[in-house]
């Protein structure tokens, strides 16, 4: 368990780093900005409350909250967790980097535009406020546990509320400048493929401690099936996003690729420990390919997503979820009504409340910087350096 | 076991990194995609039939297949795994990116040039065939097992065989164009420095989990010394690099200090368990210089390794497989010639096999790209898209 | 433990990315080759004679020696480590990773102008010799563990010492050709924000290993005690460096929000298994605003530090260090003048043997490269590439 939680610490790194490596050049350092404060926030607000909001004990199912702050030391043992396979403080650590992972999805969406006060009074919120709540419901013991929701990992729980707020964000603030012209999608290329790359290699790595460590014990038998069904869904993904960008596109295209990769895992995450190889590599496969059409949709309705998140954690969060319904140990029509009621409530809460927040903030302080910080690039304005200087003059 | 399968893992990145920063900018992305996409393919051919290649059970000692798939989770516990110490699962992953290890080798070997499809076929093909019946012999309880060979974590299973395909490959296909001129051998400089840094240091950290996990059990004090041994030997490549650079060159070659920690580490794979701490530093120290001398001989035949693959997974794989026969625990001479049989034996295998599959392709499908497509790059006809786009223009 | 040495290692890694991605692109190389030959010389020398000076056994509490090298396995057991939590070897490869850290600390603060040679030679006293005996004072149970001091995972003996080193190369090697202009400092951008950034996330990433394996055993309680401190320290720190910056810069300055990250993480190493949660974030919060305010500081007296080293390391580890003097389990006046006694002790020799060191060299092989190596950058003289070429013509 503490080595899986390190391991979702890197995907803090992972998420960083495909993001600052698919949006341009001259918004490098802000997007690293938000990335690296969020994180930050994240754990210090998730500590002070969002924990005791997420996991609440004895509550009516829907809203609870424990008590300020996490726990001494001393208290812990009176928590009784599952034959000591980790601590009340691992459990923490664990669920704040899972918070933060919500978080850093947002981020990437909205990139490139969004003013960045505003940008952490939403994170703000959503971590310390939407994501816990919403996670009650389900890991904290409420309502849509005891419906029989299931959800491994959070392909719904973490993803897809994830997902939702990156959509609201997406329509509250709008297209950059010069996305959409006249009829046409303009490419706006990212700073560096190699930043991307690393950062989706260091995403499947924390996957790894993501999927594995939610077996929440140390049985080798069962993280290390997790641990195949998760492999063989992000391999299968890349090959889905691979077939998927060639059919569209006529090209060998990185990108799908690696937005298959993650949709791969997205997909497989609330079902990691109820699936065969197959079904894995099935599960991998169609999210891959869908994850693909989704970014084609999203721009036909000039939904400007710079990195692709709605689609992979969004799109693939929902169908990974349903996919418990019908594939695996627990396939059956009523279980498959159970996951669509979650999936829908869900969706109903995190996109509402993301929405009724943005536009708070839209009417308010603003949410969008100034056109001319926009198309100059925030680097040079908010932050005073660039993100590359690579230069041989002296 | 499982943390160490998560680290190998990590290894692919590192692949990816160390190929990409050390071949030009221009085919980037190409060489990322290949290295995402291998890894995928790789993982799935190893899981549908590869791994029961490789593990036939009972066999003849030569070539066995045991059944198509990797097995449901109810039928490990009658495989009766060391003591408990990694499951069926554990197993199958470790060995999966093993097989995908041995693939990236010859990506970066073959780079800027060859023909994306006809390596998708030939990686296909060893991952698929040659690396899991060749590792039958050995780790698969075969006839090389049987007579005493030892390769501790396959410097000669592993790199060895990388490295005679990507001899083969490097054969068959030709030097890049342009890259020598008149008896003179032209430097084409890679993206990116920092890159292969990274993905150097990556490599070493997964080693540790290469060289650890092959203990194959939780038996502290075994893999402990282990990673001493591995780790020292990577360190002493890097002096030996260091130093080989500097008297070939009378310059501070940062490609060669980096190639000697892979020579270092590839060197000491083979008798990880069985060296003393100064014997590991010997073994690394000896590999870092030659793994300069063997780069430089390959430029004179015109043997076009763009980020030195052979020197680094052939010429070390070999020396640290006949090292177990002369250094540490096991040196005989008995040992010693048991060794060059193998070494043998593998070379003979891999190279001609590896050879036919080149040459088919090359007299079929073809290997090699236009060659306006190699001099433009493989980046924009491929993929459409460049590596890097750093401007600060609007 | 076996896990914690391997994440120790990444932080070599941490240090390499920091370093290249805070200095210029035309001394990029030269970095990350000191890096690289840093940590394979470091680990050598401290195999043969550096952990028996740190590790003396019986000794005067001042200066001991034990042998020369590390011991063959068959020894090891009657060394009675901590009821098997972990081996001699694991130790030895932890405390390596540590030395090695140690050293690094001194390569990003002297950068971009050190001759390379006299660098080495400083490395080989530092890690060989200040630093083991210096440790032996605390962690080999000499006089500095038997009056009580407390330094839980090397706020002073690790990081101190480091960054008294390094200030002690900035006042003997001078700053930079054009850094100090009429009283003005003038910027010199580093390379790659992005870089940074990956270094600055690996470090804490390491940091789990380094404090986590402090720990010394595999009590989860107290390991993920400890990682929680850890995390909180390093996101108030974060936080902390940005309401610094803001303050004293008016913009969101990201080079001191990722200083804050490592001052936080360098602040709670001392006494990261004594404080609480809120303890820890006040000691970030509180290294993540000094250590802005330090690097104005020093360069106010034209002391030229390329990426923050001396106020990261010897601020922040005086602060942390005295800290467990003010806070948490320990709080008393007599530790906190204890404290301060180690403080005063190990800064006393730690700084003027590096002084003398350093002037030594000075005046024999000269520290400094010439004016023209300086202003055309160190790659293209001594290294013979550039670091990054990113180019799209044939």
């Amino acid at each position: 368990m503490l080595v899986c939680t390190m391991l979702v610490f890197i995907m803090a790194l992972g998420f960083a780093c495909v993001e600052a490596g698919f949006t341009q050049a001259k918004n490098t350092v802000n997007i690293l900005f938000k990335n690296s404060v969020d994180l930050s926030v994240g754990i210090i607000s998730y500590a002070w409350f969002g924990f005791n909001l997420m996991y609440p004990g004895e509550f009516n199912g829907i809203f609870g909250f424990k008590e300020w702050g996490i726990q001494l030391p001393t208290d812990y043992t009176s928590l009784g967790y599952a034959g000591g396979a980790y601590t009340y403080w691992t459990d923490f650590l664990f669920q704040a980097m899972f918070a933060a992972t919500c978080a850093t999805i947002v981020s990437g969406a909205v990139a490139e535009r969004i003013k960045i006060t505003s940008y952490f009074i939403f994170t703000f919120f959503l971590v310390g406020l939407i994501y816990p709540v919403l996670g009650s419901w389900h890991w904290g013991g409420g309502w849509l546990s005891q419906m029989g929701f299931y959800d491994f990992a959070g392909s719904t729980v973490v993803h897809s509320v994830g997902g939702w707020a990156a959509l609201a964000g997406i329509i509250a603030i709008g297209p950059r400048i010069g996305k959409y012209v006249n009829g046409k999608v303009v490419d706006k290329p990212g700073s560096s493929v190699p930043l991307a790359v690393i950062g989706v290699f260091l995403l499947w790595f924390g996957w790894f401690g993501f999927n594995g460590g939610s077996v929440l014990s140390a049985d080798a038998e069962s993280i290390s099936l997790v641990l195949v069904t998760t492999t063989l869904a992000a391999a299968a993904g890349a090959i889905g996003g691979w077939v998927g960008g060639y059919i569209l596109f006529k090209r060998y295209d990185l990108g799908m690729v690696l937005n298959g990769i993650l949709a791969g895992l997205v997909g497989i995450t609330a079902g990691a420990d109820k699936m065969s190889p197959n079904e894995a590599i099935l599960i991998g496969l169609f999210c891959g390919i869908i994850v693909v059409f989704s970014a084609v949709t999203m721009d036909k309705f000039k939904l400007d997503d710079c990195v692709g998140a709605v689609s992979v954690h969004l799109t693939c969060g929902i169908v990974g979820t349903l996919a418990v319904g019908v594939l695996g140990e627990l396939a059956s029509w009523s279980q498959f009504v159970t996951q669509l009621t979650g999936v829908a409530a869900y969706g109903a809460v995190a996109f509402s409340a993301s929405l009724a927040i943005f536009y708070g903030l839209k009417f308010t302080v603003g949410v969008r910087v100034s056109e001319e910080h926009e198309s100059e690039g925030l680097d040079s304005h908010e932050h005073g350096i660039r993100g590359y200087t690579i230069t041989y003059d002296n």
